[in-house]
């Protein structure tokens, strides 16, 4: 098999955990696969390189920042070369540049356009171990560019998909995709596979292991990717097309979203295009809207209530405060003691009663729920924040996920 | 005026000392002159990175290495751009790649074959302050290459003579070129000018600035080097071609070398070729030998007595132990504890008396010439090591160097 094994900063942390990375790609060689891999900077070095750069200037031009810290994965891949050679491999480390990453020119959160994989299928055909420095690319220009947080997974995925390879390796400290936060749920279960959808919508629960960014572009590049982690050798979770996964489960997973707040809207006038107008004002002033619900009073006017983002809640209540000004609406209030829970599963598509059975188990645990939102392959409840456990643990239980 | 300005490792060693290579390169600018700043990585990243990779292999591959170290030089390029930016000016950081520097693919110890100054001429139009990492080139194959000790140096000489500059000014811990070490002579004054070829021959006076290889750039390109120091506003030493100083002094300075033995063989036979039989062993095994005089014996063989590096003497030993062995040789002797004592001028050329004056002074003060040298703009004297500071002052005296 051809396959890409990218390792985070902890992962690369110290030269003693090098050596271990070493040591596991040299297993994947001697067991006869051909194996590129994608390391990032050792962990603290680029916040250090960070630091350095606002010491001087409270704003370094972005280009700047990109030739400073793309240093650190530099750094890195040479190291692992040098480590893998030592061992009686032939490793050769690439820069962004050298591994054909060509980007926008949009500095320190560049979008990869293409890869030109010349130098990676002549690398692997004369039998080496590629080791590319990961998060950065080289723009049209010829500048030197970053891909943002989360830059070397995007740049392990868009490898493998460049090389077509077999596999994608996301090694951290995390050995997978659980079913759900095993700190809420201990007999949460590790999950084997799970399709490109079901986890971009259980992102909560992946999201400290991989950006929805990397599921995205492995969906769209055809990838296989399996997260695992770099200390020890237990198996991680493949995540691919839908097509691939045979036994499909009713729910995979429960995913839970404390970062959320509603807003209610009272005595919306009811006139056309009025939740137009708040819903595209909000949205220029980048407030993101999640779930949305509307009710008609007795009097003909509407309430609206919606869902944001804590972090968007004051940018929220500006806007709203100017249509309460121009007479528009009557009243807002908000409440941010609230969460969302969510099932997730691509067997739902065939199966009917999944969403009644969640409705039930709230129902059976007293838990009220406040708004609902459906897609093909999810359900999504708003309930009280201090149910937010409970209704966790009761789901997994009502989908028998321990199983 | 168009000026190059290089800062070491000591000049950029931590980040206040980035502040205030900032603020120098921030006053040249204002005063008007166009800047390309080179910079080394700051003093320790280096060692700390060829620490790293000796962590790995004894023997790491020097195109790795050449990866691995060129990060250093790359970061502190962004971090002075960055700190000029703050301070209102446009600077922009190239590395060697950016700033069109092509080598050949000796790794770790690559030569500059040619400087496409494209990017530099079209960065300086637009008024930019460009902010190259030293150190470093790109190989034909599109590799990163280093240019090994004093790399900075030559990076500056070389874009100075490719960007046509005015001026090529070297900042390092020391204020510029002297008449002879202060540390033994406290009289030595520094110099305001002297000629390339008197720098090379006083290359001991200058090692710690400036390394040979860069003074013979300089010469080649027809650079106006200066050499300066980043700690105070003392003028330095320009070095510059002999055309360029009008009043050429009859002795710049005088060159202490402690670090050369003497081989003496005895009974050499007389037999045609010898001599070249003996210095072409000893080149064969890269022993380099300084000064030679052979003398004919009563019985008409010859005693042969040559100088060479204290570090190659036990090489030299070894080869003359094979001539012992044929019988082409009766007898050898070694004395470390000299030293040879240079004067060099390029007023030599035009006067006479020179040499003279220097063994007057010698014998004034009793001290015995055991072998002598002389060029056009040098005569090198080899005395017992113990006079070594007593020959030097009296000699700085007689040619009145402290005047």
């Amino acid at each position: 098999m051809l396959i890409v094994q990218k390792f985070g900063g902890t992962s690369v942390g110290d030269l003693e955990r090098i050596q271990n990375v070493a040591n596991r790609v040299s297993e994947t060689k001697k067991a006869g696969h051909d194996v590129v891999v994608v390391v990032s900077a050792m962990s603290g070095e680029t916040n250090k390189l960070v630091a350095y750069a606002e010491h001087f200037s409270a704003d370094p031009e972005r280009s700047e920042m990109d030739m400073l810290l793309s240093s650190g994965e530099r750094v890195t891949a040479s190291l692992l070369a040098i480590a893998l050679n030592a061992m009686g491999h032939s490793a050769v480390s690439m820069s962004g540049r050298k591994a054909g990453i060509v980007t926008d020119n949009l500095h320190t959160k560049a979008r990869i356009e293409e890869i030109d994989p010349t130098a990676m299928h002549k690398a692997i055909k004369e039998g080496k171990i590629i080791v590319v420095a990961g998060f950065q690319g080289v723009s049209l220009d010829g500048n030197v560019t970053t891909l943002g947080r989360g830059g070397s997974d995007l740049s392990a995925v868009a490898i493998a998909g460049a090389i077509k390879a077999d596999l994608c390796e996301i090694y951290t400290d995390v050995s997978g995709i659980y079913t759900t936060d095993p700190r809420i749920e201990p007999k949460a279960k590790k999950l084997d596979k799970i399709s490109y959808d079901e986890m971009l919508e259980l992102a909560s629960l992946g999201a400290k292991v991989l950006q929805n960014r990397s599921v995205e572009l492995a969906k769209k590049l055809n990838v296989n990717l399996v997260t695992r982690t770099s200390f020890s050798n237990e198996e991680g979770t493949l995540i691919t097309k839908e097509e691939n996964i045979m036994e499909k489960p009713l729910v995979s997973g429960i995913a839970l979203d404390k970062n959320q707040a509603r807003v209610s809207l009272f005595g919306v006038k009811d006139r056309t295009g009025i939740a137009s107008d708040i819903f595209n004002k909000l949205a220029q002033n980048n407030v993101n809207i999640d779930m949305i619900i509307q009710n008609v009073a007795h009097d003909g006017s509407a309430n609206i209530d919606f869902t944001v983002p804590v972090g968007d809640l004051s940018d929220a209540k500006k806007v709203v405060a100017e249509f309460i000004e121009s007479g528009d609406i009557t009243e807002q209030s908000y409440d941010e003691k609230i969460c969302k829970v969510s099932i997730v599963g691509v067997g739902m598509k065939s199966h009917t009663g999944v969403a009644a059975k969640a409705f039930t188990t709230m129902a059976n645990e007293n838990i009220n729920i406040t708004m609902i939102s459906t897609s093909e392959i999810k359900v999504s409840m708003v309930i009280a924040e201090k149910y937010a456990e409970l209704a966790v643990r009761s789901l997994h239980d009502a989908y028998e996920l321990d199983k």
